[in-house]
């Protein structure tokens, strides 16, 4: 068994879906590694048994919370203080090293070379590129480490109310660090944003190997025609329609059948 | 007299008084070093004359095009093609070393210690943020450099049509080989994109040194009130009003009063 690991998280059967796409693109891609899944105690018990269908492990956590309210309203996602949730992935010391995705993502292309890099590594954001975002990085789990940036937390809060902010505040020499550490935007590429320079994008399109649909507008909110199979994408992001139809292919070919009636409306 | 420049590009006057605008905010940031303006024959005489009240250099430099004109339009900026013009820096040899400011910049801060840096250091693009933003770069000035990179023009064309395609093309590691070669993102921060992120840009306003008015949008674009002497800012760029009124303050305390009637209007 690998002593590597994809880790994600969900708090929610929403998010969950998310989830499930998740790892069957990172089936698909062939990966070597194992998949584990955080939930939340809010994840039904049904959720939860269609998760252990494609993770090896699904590790059921409690919910930290940023509770910064005023900075979340800064950019008007109330619900990301949830986000913190995400170190407990810091605790999974059955494996070596790990890379996190967020519930969000979508594997185009095997990235098992990921493993090679260390802690912490992570991409470029595209609204402030001196931080990373936080929606994909390759950490080492270690107790030690959980409980230093906790601690960290509860002194220094988190800049933005999310784990991205607190993230960016502890492993602060990442800008300038260590080149090794940045990953290729490729392995982070903003659905959304990174059209707004479509000649780039057109130009590394192909080398695109993971899209993470950071933002409001989740795959999963997006109208989809079951008879057409088709997705009604927002005319604002007619751009980005492809990759929106490609989540929804991978739901529809491996996740969509093996929900009951009831998590499919 | 310094070895080290500043240096800009103008095509016409009204990108001169982008230019007049940066070299007086150099001059307030108290920088130690020489200012250089390349322009080409469509700037007026008259516009000149004021140019060489505030550049130590004002160079005349033919126009370099890239005649691109399907990428441009991928980027609905048809006029970027003139950009190619920035070449021409690299042949200002008598300089040792310089560091390019597009003219739709505004210096916040003294920022000499760029000069420590070698070629070919930028900071990170917002939309691309593997491709460098080309608005600010430290280089070398070389006629052997002018050459290569002309010749790789000619060859290759650039992938946006514009200077950052091309740049970003020739000095294609930038990305992965040498972290000094990134220079923190507050020496080139976009001044609409960075609200995306207000939390970021809260955290680290304190520290921006150069704004870069990247965009259709540029300052001397917008209205401006000459009695109360308030720029009025498009509500879609609310955020951005102190610094458009701060371009603006500068533009009146130092630019406008030197202008002659008819280049006022
Ligand atoms: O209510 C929530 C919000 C977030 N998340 C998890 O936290 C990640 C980060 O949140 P999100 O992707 O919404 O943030 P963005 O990438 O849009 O900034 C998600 O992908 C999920 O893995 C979750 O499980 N439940
Ligand atoms: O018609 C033009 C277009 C551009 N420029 C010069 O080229 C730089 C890059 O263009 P711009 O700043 O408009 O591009 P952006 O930063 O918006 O991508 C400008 O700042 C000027 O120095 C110019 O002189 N005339
Ligand atoms: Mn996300
Ligand atoms: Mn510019």
């Amino acid at each position: 068994m690998s002593k590597f690991a994809w880790v994600t998280l969900t708090t929610n059967d929403t998010y969950s879906l998310g989830a499930l796409v998740l790892a069957h693109s990172l089936r698909r891609a062939g990966t070597a590694h194992q998949l584990a899944v955080l939930v939340t105690p809010s994840v039904s018990e049904a959720m939860r048994n269609k998760l252990k269908d494609v993770y090896n492990v699904v590790q059921e956590v409690n919910v930290l919370d940023s509770q910064d309210a005023a900075n979340l309203a800064l950019l008007s996602r109330p619900e990301l203080g949830v986000t913190f949730t995400k170190l407990h992935c810091w605790r999974l010391v059955q494996f070596e090293k790990c890379v996190f995705l967020d519930a969000d993502t979508l594997v185009l292309q095997n990235c098992d070379e990921l493993f090679e890099r260390e802690e912490l590594s992570a991409a470029p954001d595209v609204s402030w590129p001196d931080c990373f975002n936080s929606g994909v990085f390759v950490f080492r789990p270690s107790v030690d480490t959980f409980g230093k940036i906790t601690e960290f937390a509860v002194q220094h809060g988190s800049f933005d109310g999310g784990d991205q902010g607190l993230l960016n505040q502890y492993f602060a020499d990442w800008a300038t660090a260590d080149i090794k550490k940045h990953l290729p935007f490729v392995y982070n590429v903003t659905a959304y944003a990174s059209y707004c320079y479509l000649p780039a994008f057109k130009q590394f399109r192909d080398n695109i190997k993971i899209l993470h649909f950071a933002g409001k507008l989740k795959p999963w909110l997006i109208q989809f025609n079951s008879e057409t199979k088709s997705a009604s994408t927002p005319s604002e992001y007619a751009h980005a329609h492809d990759l929106i139809q490609l989540w929804w292919n991978i739901f529809c070919d491996n996740v969509h059948e093996r929900l009951t009636d009831e998590m499919q409306s």
